[in-house]
């Protein structure tokens, strides 16, 4: 991608926070390897949109976006105004399907300076990646209501896993698991107890383990699999699952390492038809709106994650050594949850200056 | 329930290990509460019994199941044998559908003595309940597969929601959630990512709570609770979820107290129209069977699980007391999982003669 062109959508509560800090990295990325990176800025698929046009996004946001190389996202869902399943739906969801995020890539990592909620591990300890169906699976949106009001009310809804849906997603994660040093891909299943689509999941796997030899495989049930990432988070390498598995899984996964503030995330469309989109992994908070507490590095963090992307590793590595070394510094100005007292920009403009 | 009949099923791997300890526990405090217990013992719904008849259980299962007021069980599966979807489909699934186990009750506690993979925990701080539905939700028997060896190949599978099924594990919930201190219930959700489902379980969640307005209820989407599970275990009292929502979060919250090879859980027809069955959390355990080294204290505990429940809640409670004290008096024979080097019976014949 020659001059990337980013959207740029701050959405709801502290990702107005956050997004000045992850675009202030990125501009010091973009001086300093010279990329020509350009920014636009978009107020949809935030809650205060849908307060003024009484929808998430306007109608012509495909064609909009579709002119980018990527989408830096900040939160989006103020719970108090519009519930989730309206606001998520209504624009994250909307991008994943619409652009064909098919992969949803979290990193996984101990950083150092940052509080361990795990007893005995340290910096180093934990490496891995999480990778996510983004697309089908359990979040369908086939279903419905079925006697309503009355006490033989029920509802259904469908999961549904497509050969294509599953194939694409196992390729993508093999891929990645062969080009790191130990190679090795877990698979989270449930096949003893969703007895239908996960045996179906387990199958695939096992025919596409069979084109990558020297990839070693295994799988856990996911309620095992959870635990381990308590028990045991450094057995793990790339970690395949459902979207709704690894919507669980990435999510525990930072929590263990204490990076839940602090962790990426991409929904990324590998072959680049669509432009793929780069978020941290919290939410809007609007619990901690306003106050200017935030941590940005989910956020900045993100942004090296989408410069690795566009095809600029070592501005997305300038980036990452920066968080790393300014988390590892004394005097650092860190946010409350890292146990400092700076405000969101005041730790955003220390990795500024360090990259 | 005077006399009580208790049918006894050991299953597979370590779960014929870890039977005999959980019996002699029970038959002490038997004997110590004149509680006049009796065992009978059957092989089937095992693997074993399966290699012999070609499936898991014999066609009479129900009836010989329902002249008794309990059922004792160990432990289920040898995949190396039979895939698990076919063992436990055939086994414990039957069992909670049939005799409608609806509740699945998991206690969540921190002992002393048990290495906790959590940092600055301490016995007492961990002391919750997971209550999950356990016959409908995401474990549905309704799907299939559509255009089979074709690139169009797919799987679906229905999430079932009805509402009687969703509000009785809510009403035994909040039942729960009263009768304890803190009177404090949280919800596991996903209505932001699973939108038909969920929400309408938000909705149940919402209209049972006004029934209890001296029950504080909050929810948490599944990603992140989870992720509280490591945070902040000592934020929850009583946790309700879905059947899938629930199987991980009662093997996530042992994990995150240690005590995956201790906890016990019983699945549960509150009504005592049939019999209720007790078994620990952890699998049969191919991995270690034969070795005798198997923690029996998850089988122990079911079975103080299993007094409570049939009326008996001293019994229960001196069996709890006895493994809380061989645990945390200096010498006792652990097993290898504790940190020490004794054998399986040899922890039992311990626990057994502290009651
Ligand atoms: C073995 C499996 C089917 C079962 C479940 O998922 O219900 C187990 O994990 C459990 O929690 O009892
Ligand atoms: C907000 C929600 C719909 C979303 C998801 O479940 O996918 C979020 O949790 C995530 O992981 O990006």
């Amino acid at each position: 991608f020659k001059n990337p062109k980013i959207a740029v959508i701050a959405g709801d509560g502290i990702g107005k926070e956050v997004m000045p800090e992850g675009l202030r990295a990125l501009e010091a990325a973009n001086k300093k390897f010279n990329i020509g990176m350009q920014f636009d800025h978009f107020d949809f698929a935030s809650c205060d949109y849908y307060l003024k046009h009484g929808k998430m996004m306007p109608d012509d946001w495909f064609d909009t976006l579709m002119k980018y190389d990527a989408i830096f996202f900040g939160a989006v869902g103020m719970p108090d105004i519009l519930p989730d399943h309206v606001s998520l739906w209504g624009s994250l969801i909307q991008f994943r399907r619409g652009f064909d995020q098919y992969v949803n890539l979290r990193p996984v990592r101990l950083l150092p300076g940052v509080p361990c909620p795990l007893a005995n591990r340290k910096p180093g300890d934990i490496d891995f990646f999480v990778v996510r169906e983004n697309t089908e699976g359990e979040y369908s949106s086939v279903g419905g209501k079925m006697f309503p009001d009355t006490d033989r009310e029920f509802v259904i809804q469908e999961s549904i896993f497509t050969r294509q849906g599953v194939d694409r997603i196992l390729k993508y994660a093999y891929d990645l698991a062969q080009s790191r040093p130990k190679k090795h891909l877990t698979s989270a299943t449930k096949s003893n107890g969703i007895a239908i689509t996960m045996p179906y999941w387990d199958q695939r796997v096992e025919n596409m383990a069979k084109q990558f030899a020297d990839v070693r495989t295994d799988k856990y049930h996911i309620d095992i699999l959870a635990a381990h990432f308590v028990m045991n988070p450094d057995r793990f390498d790339v970690v395949v699952a459902s979207n709704l598995f690894g919507d669980i899984l990435s999510d525990l996964g930072p929590a263990c390492t204490g990076t839940i503030a602090v962790a990426p995330s991409g929904s990324i469309n590998p072959e680049g038809k669509f432009p793929s989109l780069f978020e941290p992994v919290h939410g809007s908070a609007p619990d901690i709106y306003g106050k200017m507490i935030a941590n940005p590095i989910g956020q900045i963090w993100s942004g090296s994650m989408m410069l690795d992307h566009l095809g600029y590793p070592e501005a997305g590595l300038a980036i990452f050594t920066a968080i790393e070394k300014v988390l590892s510094s004394a005097n650092s100005p860190l946010t409350p949850d890292l146990g400092g007292k700076a405000k969101t920009d005041d730790l955003g403009k220390a990795i500024a200056a360090a990259i």
